[in-house]
């Protein structure tokens, strides 16, 4: 018996932060490593610069107003640090709590001075396994702070751009840069679900052939329990871009309006494409019920043909078994021929009539 | 084992645009020849003019206010063609990685001086194959510029119309034009879910005749999908048609509001059959299932039938055929004669039985 | 394999329709005869006349602003009479359009001088058939034009009370006699839907009794299929009623209003009924089912008990038909009897067995 | 096969006012009795009277402004009397449709000088059966009428109250008593969704032990219908509720408001509780399907066993009852010693299989 | 058969309060003590109280108006006490019967001078039993006042907070307070539901392993019923929050709302993943159906491969254990190894057939 694999990891237990006063900061989630990785991208339609580090403080260097300053941080388990660095830009306790509390749901909450999102990253860690990863972000006037859980994202794309000066961003505020990293988070989305799709196409196919494995029901199991995982991680973002599409708050340039509906867009796009391979993987079970309602018939048509044809003959030999001494059938001499053709026919009117009846 | 076909042929893959800038056309599809097919109708009341070439800056030299122009690309593969036109009307970067993107959902934006709308036309190509074509229309004040993945599509109606100066088309303004376009979209979805619904009945009588094909099972599942997919591409239109009604711009006259009131009415009276032959389809599997479940009954009976008429009568038979030295029976002159008498009664008296129970 | 009977004719194909330019009067119907029946009734407080004739012409000749004239036509097929009507009233090409497209769902459309009401009369024919006809009714400020695919309809009540001055009708306006004419309809809906639940309850009792006929999935099936029907008929009538409601029109006077609401209150009725009716057609398959299952149950368990039974004593009675030399029961002068006992006893085992097993 | 006994009578037929003017007060329900009760409850703070009679005329006698009246009248078969007392008070003809047709769904109607509220009594009759009384509430400045079907209601409370002087009615308005006699309505409906939820677990009950009745799925059928049946009575209450929350009129006193959002809060609670009931229901024919299928596995485990275990030592014993005459194992003197040896090592070898497979 | 326990207890029944005036304190519970246990804590920046009795009257005398007075009251049926307390502090009787009635949903009401809140806390009691647990909290300027059904609750954490002058409590009024309540309220919810989430999964692994118990079905019914009745609790509260978050009122202070945010993102995520386990719960009953016909399809594959190989050679062996006079083959030396020889061959072919068909 085949152990079960799942498909994401489980979840971090609730229980840790019961009893806590709301605003405290305490890490759920996975990953329990105190070190924390500074990633600092600095630049303006001119200028570039990229700094590394592993001391979360040495992101106060960065208070030039005619640059966007991008700070990514990986790792949340070190809460002191991270509330550190939420001090020092002026980020309310609750925004503390909800950055380290990785079982928080993609939400926008709007502050006088900085916008807060939270988001889940789902994409394929270099190891091939599906990661959903939490991250939220703060989008100031002129800098965006990013915390990971960890090392991995889905921002390789955007750190070429900026650093090649292709594309938009280097021409444009940090609005446009929070909107390519939302672009960037859900264009993987197309790639998770597309894999759901081929995991569908899979399960039909082994359904079709002769003998798909006992499992089947479980991993058909599996895969509902993760698209309602991804809808789950995914569907509040709908409202959170509906919402950056809504806000009045000279944060977000008129210009950038566009692709925030362009978000909007693709947002919507994965949300009916789940929700249609939700469907189809519902009706995988009932697929499976009658594949396995099929063979049961074969193998009752099986069972039924050889009885229905022998029980008789065996009745017709039983008779000549018996030990009467008065049985005039035994002494006439071509009885045994006869009694073979007799059953002969029998067995041909048997066939036929399995024939005619299309279980044969 | 038959391999299953699909209604539609697989969606291109998302990965293509992954870690592009936003607003890159990035073309997104299945039929990738560099060669664009350029088509301009040029008209106005009076007058009627077709150009054809395989340039699209030949579309550049349309513009005559006193005519409406109607420039129609096929196909979307040769990217830089595409946004060389884009920015000679002044398309926003976004709008033309929608046009090549083929697995954009209907939509409508408004810009300052022009709407841009997707949609997908289903219809029958020449060789009977079911299309799914994505196109995109751009409708400005005296022109419209319609873009598709290929050679065919649905408008060779209005071409006639406009032609041969029937109907009001030539009379009217791009709005009209538009409205005529989107029209003969909604109108061939009826026809392709009328086949739909054909498809339903077709199935309905394979589970109603003897011996349904195995493969049943993927047919329903495969139609369920070909349903989703239908659905995902007419749905959004229900919105795209509900906002043109409401959209105050002055690229729309008033007159033509009717009109569009009309496509509304069209497009939830698709949207319902949809939704109906969504429910027929999803009894079909249950249908499927008793149909199963009927024949496991009847192939039970013939064995139940065999087995308990003749199992008893070869226990009786065993019996006689017993080689204890003493048994009274077997010296008797007519038992063989009155055990056959009894075993035809045995076997009267269980036909009777089924009888009443009705199995027979 | 009877055939199976539709509780509907099938819909006219939309293929009809497709290339023309909107607007175009085309008939899409099942009933092609050129044939047009007009009838008009022409009241007031004081007088009342009835005029029929075949010529839709003679319509043109009660333009008296005294009276409220309803003129009835009967026969949609002759497409360019009914355009000629239109005109003479100033009809919109598009109303000319969903007047003899049948398959026009239940709609309101508001113009300067008049309303626009498409509906489904669902009733008996004088054969017990049951017809679900298109309706188109204009209600001008002191006329009512009424379009049907045929001959009869559910106005005879109506008809009746005209000319014999009982109820309201003739001390009222054209929007009273819309009023009465759209409850005349609704209350046959009431008269339908009630024979859906009269089907669904001999569905249930056929279920219940021993053998039901094997098309019994089929009729559940064609019983999903007319419910859908009958709610696409009936539900679109609801926002028909509920715009009627809020209209700000001359054309409709206060005092009407309370019977508008009456209106809404009777359709809100039948829809809610055909919601259940919905849940328990879909039920009856559920039904079936268990109903199928508990029959193989019972075949299972007289096979098993026939088996269990006789497999053991046969296999006894073949231990003494061996043919071994030395076998010492076989020379017992009782071993014949004490067999019979043992089997006796194995048999009265084995239905005790079965007897507390409750099989029996 | 017992009769199966509907929870509720079946409800009129609809046929009986089809082609009757709008207005036309029709009885539509199950009591004829031409016998009307009237009882008028007449009160203020100080005083108090109970006024019984069979003549509906007396109703006329109660124009005290400073008392509140309290008119009932039970059965609504005579239908010129209810007119009678209709037009004594100006109620509009469509509310005496209304009352007297016992079909008519719980709503309010707003009119000048007095509101109209139609709900459903659902109780216990005094011989234990449920009841489903349809009752119509006029509230008029210092009056109510209420009309029921016929004798016996949820009211006694209430007139209890009002006769002892206890509770807030003798000190309020005909708004406070309105507010009461709907909460008597309302507690009503608790005690009847209670005995669904006790019915629900009589029926889990039932499908856990061995043998439940094959009626079972027509129970659940026709506890699925009663659900959908007290739905029907209960959930249009809530949108009557709601508007008597919002209404803005001089008949119902500011401090009532209080008292009608607990109504409101009570009819959410009933219906939230249906609804949950509602889903248990359904899911009882799963249940019965497990069950059902549970019981054939075993039924086929017991023949599967006796087969398995006595086809094989049935083939030994025929080998050795052949009559070929050179079979040298029927000499040896020990052989059928040795050959009960193997069978019944061949048995154990059986059971040990079926052990080890837990079908024992 | 084993008994099925519950995870809740029965709830009360509601005939308790049937023909109660409204507004009259009638305790709907479960727990009949007359016992009342009063808890005051009294707090501000600087000083710290907490005052334990049995005598509620106690609470009258904390009237200071610099303080924050939490009165807590364990016990509700001693309703005269309850009424006492609730005239003391200006409470109306509507609420004073939702305090005490115990299946009162959760709801928020506002009044001049103070907020009514209900709730349910789901919760581990000590001997860990499930609690489903009533509380009222009644929210005023500097004082709130907490109903509970008995001893025990989930406060303790906010009980240790006030008392070590941890977090912002003490900085805060009596919005901070009721905010603190609600969160810790909340936060069991998630502890709860984890534990839905747990079931399942040890639900599918029964369901994994050979041998599910048959009580499994009810289980999971069961469940179903836990999962709906948690709904149940949680569901009203969003609603609830969200009121609060709209509330325009002076007892909650603005800097407040951002923790009343941070409640309803928290009771949405609890709304969703309520909604994920209910899907996944509904999803156990076709796996137990797969599961079972599963094992109905090995079942039979071992009857009809034991039968299908056997029948045939008894018939064998039946044959020339017939008694004729002439059957050649008697006779013959080598018959009857040509036989075994024979019936090997069949046996192998058999069992290759099988093999062939994977049933093996
Ligand atoms: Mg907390
Ligand atoms: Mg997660
Ligand atoms: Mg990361
Ligand atoms: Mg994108
Ligand atoms: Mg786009
Ligand atoms: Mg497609
Ligand atoms: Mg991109
Ligand atoms: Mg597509
Ligand atoms: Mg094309
Ligand atoms: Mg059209
Ligand atoms: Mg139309
Ligand atoms: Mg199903
Ligand atoms: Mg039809
Ligand atoms: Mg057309
Ligand atoms: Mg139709
Ligand atoms: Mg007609
Ligand atoms: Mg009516
Ligand atoms: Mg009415
Ligand atoms: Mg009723
Ligand atoms: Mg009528
Ligand atoms: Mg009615
Ligand atoms: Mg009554
Ligand atoms: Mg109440
Ligand atoms: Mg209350
Ligand atoms: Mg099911
Ligand atoms: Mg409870
Ligand atoms: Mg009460
Ligand atoms: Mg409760
Ligand atoms: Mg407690
Ligand atoms: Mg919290
Ligand atoms: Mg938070």
């Amino acid at each position: 018996m085949a152990k079960r694999k799942r498909h994401f990891q489980k979840r971090p237990k609730s229980t840790k932060s019961l009893n806590q006063a709301p605003g405290t900061a305490t890490y759920v989630g996975r990953k329990e490593s105190l070190e924390i990785e500074l990633e600092v991208i600095d630049y303006n339609k001119l200028s570039f610069d990229r700094y590394l580090s592993n001391n979360p403080e040495d992101a106060f260097n960065f208070e030039n107003e005619d640059k966007i300053t991008w700070i990514n941080i990986n790792g949340l388990y070190n809460t002191q640090e991270i509330e550190k660095l939420g001090k020092y830009y002026g980020l309310h306790p609750l925004i503390i709590e909800d950055i380290v509390n990785t079982n928080q749901r993609p939400k926008i909450d709007e502050y006088q001075d900085y916008l807060f999102v939270v988001a889940k990253m789902l994409y394929h860690k270099t190891n091939g396994e599906l990661e959903n990863e939490h991250i939220s972000i703060v989008i100031g006037k002129d800098y965006i702070l990013t915390f990971q859980e960890a090392d991995g994202d889905v921002f390789d794309g955007v750190r070429d751009r900026i650093s090649n000066a292709k594309g938009r961003i280097r021409n444009n505020g940090s609005d446009y840069l929070m909107f390519t990293l939302l672009d960037a988070i859900i264009d993987n989305y197309f790639v998770v679900i597309e894999e759901i799709s081929d995991k569908i196409e899979i399960l039909e196919e082994q359904l079709f052939v002769a003998k798909p494995s006992d499992d089947i029901t479980f991993e058909i199991q599996e895969l509902k329990r993760t698209v309602l995982r991804i809808r789950r991680a995914v569907f509040p973002l709908r409202e959170v871009i509906s919402r950056l599409e809504k806000i009045d708050n000279n944060l977000i340039e008129d210009k950038t309006q566009n692709y925030i509906r362009d978000l909007y867009d693709h947002i919507i796009q994965v949300s009916e494409n789940i929700e249609i391979y939700r469907e189809m993987t519902w009706g995988l079970m009932d697929m499976y019920m009658t594949t396995i309602s099929n063979k049961m018939n074969e193998v009752m048509k099986v069972l039924t043909i050889m009885a229905s044809i022998f029980i008789p003959l065996t009745f017709i030999a039983g008779i000549y078994g018996m030990n009467f001494e008065y049985m005039p059938e035994l002494q006439y001499k071509y009885s045994y021929f006869i009694l073979w053709g007799v059953m002969i026919v029998i067995f041909l009117a048997m066939l036929y009539y399995f024939q005619r009846k299309k279980w044969l």
